[in-house]
């Protein structure tokens, strides 16, 4: 048994096999789409513009079919379908595009999400970017990558000093105005500021090439995957108030301890003031 | 002889098997150092934030070797080392690593520049992603893109109104405040602006991923590359007056003269008002 969560050995096999499976569904889900002229037609006449591609579903029903035939006690997180109520205490959190709007303009850097959780929040999670074959993996004991350069391990930055460090976000204006002023009070005093990665920046957070993530409006399924990641890499993850972050909204994710408390408590005071 | 350039077939075969070679040596040189924690030394202490790498320099340096072994009268522009004349009339323009602030945060969407221009502008142009092992090519009749899914003819998206359009840059505040100001005048009108890609905006663009990009403060050594690969596809590259793009300065490419005479409009409006 594993003392920090009750599960055995085996069990933890099984949930690591199952994750990879997922991924790797999924990730042949979304490359059949990608760059292809018909992943936009769905989203035409939308009002504003919230892309939900062919990819994304079969993706997650892809995952999910995957989850109901290995896993049939668990529950059901996902971006795109009802929950699926479970009875062994162990949820799992899928995003099957998270960065739709980098995914329908071809970059390289949305990626599948896939984690596992239980009451007290995430424990495993895989960041996995289909087009570079990249796959981040965090929890259980392990924190690694396979890539382009094959198997590593990864682990996030050691301290420095704001002023030294990389803060990356998705879009430029974070959330409200107010959440907006509040990211731009920490981006003053970073040495260098980033945007549109999407997933992908937590993935570099945990391979311990950035400091600092900061976002605001995300889902508990964009952030569930990454949390299990960048912990397992040594790093940390909570809301703006410094408590969890796994249901998502304002998020701050840090490279270590040190750095975590020097931008929130920029961001809390450029918030509250 | 090729009726626009002069050179025979014979020396478009050489100059392109050049080009390719200087790609793989910056290749090789730029992965090296890309992730690992001694790439950023040099940046310390630097005013304000400019990083240039021992990554950059030692790409120059191995490019350049190549072509003064391989074509002695060709002039050399890079980035990083001295302007060399050359008496062919033709010029090698060389950035070894565009988007160094990517690099250095670990994002796969910096790219290796090689280009070959004769006194009119850009002939032949290569953009490498070293890391995805992705290579757009474009001149000489070729318009390809070789990566994880092999070789593929590339081609520009056809006209859609800015209404629908993806338009791309790298910097949320442009250039200047007048730029910015009528970078947002543009932006307005689109369905989806992204942040944050460098020279993998162009690439994108080429390949009929999104419809524009539009930037500012540009060196010649960024952007010659871009427009031999953009036209080469079936897009356009102009300044912000409609004229040549290749001294750098104020960009704008398109995926097609319809978009870009939409989008032009407005920008000239917006920077002249």
């Amino acid at each position: 048994m594993s003392g920090q969560t009750g599960l055995s050995a085996a069990e933890i096999e099984a949930i690591v096999a199952t994750a990879q499976a997922c991924a790797d569904a999924a990730r042949s889900e979304t490359l059949r789409h990608f760059r292809r002229a018909e992943t936009v037609a769905e989203t035409k006449g939308d009002q504003g513009f919230d892309p939900v591609t062919v990819a994304d579903r079969a993706a997650e029903s892809a995952m999910r079919a995957l989850i109901e035939a290995q896993r049939p006690d668990d529950a059901i997180l996902g971006e795109e379908f009802a929950r699926r109520e479970g009875t062994s205490g162990l949820t799992w959190v899928l995003d099957p595009i998270d960065g739709t709007r980098g995914y329908i303009s071809g970059t390289p850097t949305w990626g599948v999400l896939v984690s596992v959780a239980d009451r007290h929040g995430p424990l495993y999670g895989l960041i996995d970017q289909p087009y570079i074959g990249e796959r981040f993996e965090g929890g259980f004991g392990r924190a690694s990558l396979v890539g382009p350069r094959g198997h590593q391990s990864i682990a996030t930055r050691p301290p420095r000093p704001l002023a030294e460090a990389t803060l990356l976000t998705t879009f430029p204006e974070v959330g409200s105005p107010a959440e907006g002023r509040a990211f731009r009070a920490v981006a003053a005093q970073a040495r260098l500021t980033r945007y549109g990665l999407d997933c992908y920046a937590y993935a570099l957070l945990a391979a311990g090439q950035i400091d600092l993530v900061i976002e605001a409006g995300l889902h508990p399924y964009d952030i569930h995957a990454p949390i299990a990641v960048i912990q397992a890499a040594g790093g940390l993850v909570t809301d703006w108030d410094g408590g969890p972050a796994h249901e998502g909204g304002q998020v701050i994710a840090a490279a270590n301890p040190s750095i975590h408390a020097e931008a929130l408590a920029l961001l809390r005071a450029a918030f509250d003031g």
